[in-house]
């Protein structure tokens, strides 16, 4: 069994998105952000870093449900991050076919895409509401703040020209990249960034959108 | 052949070790920051991103030199993001056992920390010195730069109390994750943060200065 804990348009949705590509037997714990969930003593044994996406992967119950799990028996921990939980479950459940794997270069390309979205374009959204993180002062917030859509459109910009493969981010085939794109798509409307100046990032966008699993995903 | 862009005392010794650690034939270029040089046309054609550190990765050449590279010829592409430099090099040289390869569940969890590495530590430290990726004034950069001690002690903390095996970050098993931390561990004493505050960092990185790899390393 695998249980992701997960807040509403949080970037855990990715993580939901790859859960529901896969056959895995799973259930999505909601946090609360508003309760501050995310920061009371119960979830911080969980994850001591206070954010959500965290995954508590018990294998011998997946084993139960895929021939791909590894045999061993109990809850084997808590996965963190992003990048990491989606690779996890494209390894864990291969006939979903989420990532290259059988092509060093390819999976270290797809690894580079979500690392780059984890630590920069990520970070970038979140000095939007989450300069407390980095600065003491209301006036480094309300900076730190303005500055949002510039740099989300900067580094859009760069995915659309660079990084971004046709129909899919790595190309003809579709991998937990896409699923993380779109997750942090969704923020560019409230980052005060308009997605239709990105023509390819807006059409991976609607197809993203066509997807049941991203329909399902968006229900949780 | 790999060529590495590097500049001295950046996240790119981390590349730097890993490749010291595998019989790898590769180069390492030289990024000049004091002259500005991640920022030129030559080097952003390499790396839109304008940073170090940055993978050339030649298989052909490779091959020759490696029973485990791949076969296909001819320059591959660049790689950029350390934890998927790291995790490539992992892959590719598997007979330097820098992962747990074979075990998905140990890959997460290595992919975890270097996320969080990444994601989280490498951008509370750049607040030092970077602030103007995410800001606009003097006023919010000297915040920013006050608070980088306070960050770092509470993630180091963390790393110290939850994340770092003995005697490796994984445990029994050297890995890429060491070669990161290391690197940015050597941060601290810049950032005005004790590293001997934590005795199993402290004790880690000693470890890692006996490694003949991280001599070379920093050598570059
Ligand atoms: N590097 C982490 C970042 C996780 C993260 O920042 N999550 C946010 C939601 S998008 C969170 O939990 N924020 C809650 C808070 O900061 O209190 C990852 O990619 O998983
Ligand atoms: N997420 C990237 C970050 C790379 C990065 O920020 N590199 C810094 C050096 S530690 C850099 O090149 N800075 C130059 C600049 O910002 O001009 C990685 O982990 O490789």
């Amino acid at each position: 069994m695998l249980t992701l804990f997960h807040a509403p348009g949080a970037c855990s949705l990715a993580s939901c998105i790859a859960l529901e590509e896969t056959d895995a037997e799973f259930e999505i714990k909601t946090v609360s952000f508003a309760d501050g969930e995310q920061h009371k003593a119960d979830y911080l044994r969980l994850n001591p870093k206070g954010r959500v996406p965290a995954l508590v992967v018990n294998d011998g119950t997946v084993a139960a449900h895929s021939k791909d799990a590894t045999s061993s028996q109990g809850t084997k921990g808590v996965l963190t991050e992003t990048p990491a939980i989606l690779f996890y479950l494209a390894q864990q459940f291969p006939q979903a076919n989420l990532a290259p794997l059988g092509d060093n270069f390819a999976l270290a390309q797809m690894q580079s895409f979500n690392s780059f979205l984890c630590s920069t374009v990520h970070v970038a959204h979140a000095h939007k509401l989450r300069g407390a993180r980095w600065a003491n002062k209301e006036s480094s917030y309300e900076d730190m703040r303005a500055k949002v859509p510039e740099n989300m459109s900067t580094l859009f910009t760069m995915i659309e020209e660079t990084y971004l493969g046709q129909p899919w981010v790595l190309g003809e085939q579709y991998s937990i990249c896409d699923a993380y794109l779109y997750t942090i798509a969704r923020w560019l409307e409230g980052d005060g960034v308009d997605i239709t100046a990105f023509p390819r990032v807006n059409a991976h966008f609607k197809r993203m959108e066509d997807r049941p699993a991203v329909q399902r995903a968006l229900r949780h």
